[in-house]
């Protein structure tokens, strides 16, 4: 047995160019967080939320399809992002629709040329009412009968690591699928909703709080576009650290699933902009443009 | 008196950055037409569509209302390509809403340190129902008991050329608004709409070929939303030379007044993107930044 068959498959990681690399770091997490003797255990983690869009703020082309907006620079870069991120996370609908991997494919990460699940970043998946049905093979192998979410086929490979669902309060979870999660090392958190509202929306504070509380020091964010409108509403703009948005040079046309944030409004009743980015840079990036900035 | 007070007023004239300039000029018209022996009549001017949006691709937070979305630099940009046009095109919404001055305030034009009307461009306003009121002072010297439009003002301070006002044939003006823009140096004129409907559109080919007829080798299309999603359909999308989109890093919410072209299928009945740009160029200005492009 040759050496190279100890190797793992590096055959479709992605190599991310260096200038991007560079204007990304000030907008990233620390590599590694600080511990300092009077550091109290964060509230929350480093959050950025990112995604891409088209110039008419399209993420896709109608509900419930996926749309590929951006260019193979702007994929490897979304992967260097989540190589320097704990967690990536998702609405239940994009897990279901896009079936993403939620895995790093950088080049030199765990899976991708790197050690075990180094720098592979933990799937989080929000679905209050644990409608995401990943599948069921059976015996949780992978190579059953069933079709089972990539997330978890990558997970069960070792290329990446089984997601956390994050439940509503109370809400049902057929035994069968909980049993397949648990077997790929993945959890269900269950969250109280903001004011015990049955049916109700889960706080975006709760959320990350319990990411902290589960040792995750830093989050990706990235969709769908519940999710994004959500993170951009004033009232949850001081959860965010970063943001960092991919445009395209194309539009999608109306009617499309849109980033469109709510309306806001002055104390006089007058309309005003949801929201602004400070410490803007524009990164271009192949046929697109990378937005880094914080929010205000 | 002193010389200084022949001086063409300078105060408000804008400083283009040497960046930007150099960055547009691919996508801009030859400085001069060229004159060829071979070479016949066009049948359109060089057309640029240029506009400002906010990240969700808003212009402005609510119908009827203007919203400042792109800062200083952009600003100096956009007259830099007003030097650079032989006209400038908007539609009647945007001339009664917004007040434009429709003229260009670039260092060293006409009006702003230059001689005469030098760079200053032809104001194109796209009026079908003829619905446009820009005002009526009794005499036409922009000083009388009435309120003018800036660009007749600018025009009478000898800062702009007066307006082209494009209506649909047959439609009634009213003849002191008419004697005023004539006083002014401008001109109404009619065209067909298409298939002679009664209350229909008037094709943007049309429009052009008015223009190019009357002698203007470039115009610039600055809006406003109606315009711009009308240029960038697939039918019109060939009229259209060279697109230079601002982005500004806010996000204005829902309901705000957005480009969004219409839907486009393919043959199968599946939606498709609406346009996407080719020899794309990203240049960051200030805050914001620029994208070049023409359309496929």
């Amino acid at each position: 047995m040759s050496e190279a068959a100890h190797v793992p498959k590096t055959r479709d990681a992605l190599h991310v160019d260096a200038a991007a690399i560079t204007a990304l770091e000030p907008y990233l997490p620390p590599a590694a967080p600080t511990s300092s003797s009077n550091a109290s255990t964060p509230t929350k983690p480093y959050t950025t939320l990112t995604f891409a869009t088209s110039l008419d703020s399209a993420l896709a082309l109608a509900p419930g399809t996926q749309t590929l907006l951006s260019g193979p620079a702007s994929k490897a870069m979304t992967h260097h992002l989540r190589s320097r991120h704990a967690a990536i996370l998702v609405g239940a609908g994009t897990a279901r629709v896009d079936d993403p991997s939620l895995n790093c494919r950088a080049e030199g990460v765990g899976g991708y040329g790197g050690e075990g699940l180094d720098g592979q970043p933990r799937p989080v998946v929000v679905d209050p009412s644990a409608g995401w049905d990943f599948g069921d093979d059976g015996d949780g192998d992978g190579e059953g009968k069933g079709k089972i979410a990539k997330v978890l086929k990558l997970a069960l490979d070792g290329r990446g690591r089984a997601p956390w669902v994050v439940v509503r309060e109370g809400t049902a979870v057929p035994p069968k699928r909980r049993a397949l999660l648990e077997r790929c090392g993945g959890r269900y958190f269950a969250l109280p909703t903001e004011n015990n509202e049955p049916g109700g929306r889960i706080a975006w504070k709760a959320i990350l709080a319990l990411l902290a509380r589960e040792g995750i020091s830093s989050v990706m964010v990235e969709g769908g576009a519940g999710v994004i409108n959500a993170l951009l509403e004033p009232s949850n703009a001081g959860l965010v650290d970063a943001v960092v948005v991919t445009l395209a040079p194309t539009w999608l046309g109306e009617g499309a699933v849109t980033v469109a944030p709510g309306i806001r409004r002055d104390e006089g009743g007058g309309r005003i902009p949801v929201a602004r980015l400070r410490d803007v840079q524009w990164c271009p990036l192949g046929e697109d443009v990378v937005l880094c900035g914080r929010m205000r």
